[in-house]
């Protein structure tokens, strides 16, 4: 069996906190944050696990870190309620599992992935999805668990700004954070995950792209990983994920073009935002349009990096 | 401004009753309804309507049609409750709205309108849908107006099976049937609009590929516009509508190459069903892999097609 260097990327979101209000210290909180959470992916790769495994232990992370929009941490939906979804994808089978519009699991991408594992579909939404978790032996947290005092604050913020007929600030943070990792396991096999709070006062109901499989999460050994986060709605509409792997597949381009040129249409659409990505050489690509991403990775060097903003 | 011959498909489902169970009387049923569906999209054409406008007429007539697995005749969950997925998309401008699991309104894909022209999301599901719904100016219907005593016959049957552990008896029609329409308006630009109750004693909550933008709807001016039925995983592990649209633009395939092979590698992997597709020239095709699929279609030629099997 041909023994690939294992490689690992992660995003916590590209609604970075704007560069003004960041300070030293909570910058530094995110980068070891971050850094936590890569490790923990690469732990299970360096163990000889696989990208499946590896994608689903940092994800894990990132859910239980109150700093990202996903599981402990959800934003609020207008009712005050979280409404989380996730995928997972895996490379090697195309196996996919999403879930969308739940709260209750602990980790919403362990929800997927048993829709992956236990089930023979590949997405569950809303009631039907929540009972499913129920049955699916999964850690289940009250609804008050997911909540913070900062995300509260900035569904507030965000009604009342409505309510005045404010213009938006343009603070990228309210409107979309995510969470995500991409693999390539020692077999040479990729995977994918994607899990989010969605947007701060979204409709409740609102599906973005994180569980639409081909847009915020896609995987196929034959070309890459991909992890979206961004303003879902033009994801969706670009099928961003299932794009890049095209560009890849038939038209023969290089991940980091295929991944550069999609994310750069997003933006001139107004589609702000960002993706991580991984192909099967190992190659890494962490494009973004907007101010910044949260974003760690650990290529072939075995070198670990985290970043937040543009250098 | 160019005047293109419009051009109009549509398809009740890959889903279709078993050759052996027809009779000669049903087999004249549908082929009278789905020309009446047809001609409603067709007037709208030839009265200088949009592609957009005559989907959604024709699927409208679908939808009221109990024949057909779409509003009024939708199949049954396991809950024995209807929950009915749509999608709407515009290849002039890639807006789309798609909405899942939602039992209400009388046309479904009126809903998945509403979600494009009157909401900055593109997908709701669940409850969310379900009041946005009600908010909507759609005509509503209680839940009884959807049933038929053949639909809850057959979730009986498929219930019963699961129960005594008979083996499947193979009959399409139980798995997956859909309704969908694709065309091409005088002014050169594409449609495509899609809906469904889904799989007989599917799993509530349960999201086939109808409502997933990129694999069960598509459409761009550039390409196509797709509308597909069948086993609805399959379709969303390989992004269908996308994926036909990525091998066109990228690979310079044309639309009957596209989508033919497409549908063939369904097959290869399990996945039963096909779609229906049209170009920018007005190219028709209507690929499937299973027994039959009800379908309708008016050409450049102008004359109106009905089939049902291979023939």
């Amino acid at each position: 069996m041909p023994q690939t260097t294992p490689v690992i990327a992660l995003h916590g979101g590209a609604g970075t906190i704007l560069k003004s209000n960041m300070t030293p210290e909570l910058e530094a909180a995110y980068h070891a944050a971050l850094r936590t959470c890569l490790e923990a992916g690469l732990a299970v790769l360096r163990n000889g696990g696989t990208s499946l495994d590896a994608v689903t232990a940092s994800v894990v992370e990132l859910e239980d870190n109150p700093l990202f929009n996903a599981g402990r941490g959800a934003v609020y939906t207008t009712d005050a309620t979280h409404e989380m979804d996730a995928a997972i994808m895996n490379g090697a089978t195309r196996d996919c599992g999403a879930i969308s519009g739940i709260c209750g699991p602990r980790h919403p991408i362990l929800a997927a992935r048993a829709v992956m594992e236990k089930t023979e579909h590949v997405f569950l939404a809303g009631d039907g999805a929540r009972r499913f978790c129920e049955t699916a032996d999964l850690e289940m947290q009250d609804a008050e668990w997911f909540g913070t005092e900062q995300r509260l604050k900035a569904l507030k913020a965000e009604m009342e700004r409505r309510r005045s007929g404010l213009a938006d600030d343009g603070d990228p943070a309210r409107k979309h954070g995510t969470v995500g990792a991409v693999a390539l396991d020692r077999f040479g096999h990729l995977a994918a995950a994607t899990s989010t709070g969605g947007m701060t006062a979204k409709t409740p109901g609102r599906v973005g792209d994180s569980p639409v499989i081909g847009a915020g999460t896609w995987a196929d050994d034959a070309t890459a990983a991909i992890s979206a986060t961004g303003h879902g709605e033009y994801f969706i509409r670009q099928v961003v994920g299932h794009e890049i792997d095209a560009r890849m597949r038939w038209a023969g381009q290089d991940l980091g073009t295929a991944s550069g040129s999609v994310v750069s249409e997003l933006g001139v659409m107004g589609g702000s935002g960002g993706l991580i990505c991984v192909d099967a050489k190992g190659n890494i690509a962490l494009p973004f349009n907007s101010p910044g991403m949260y974003r760690a990775w650990c290529g072939k060097d075995g070198v670990v990096h985290t970043a937040i903003y543009r250098d």
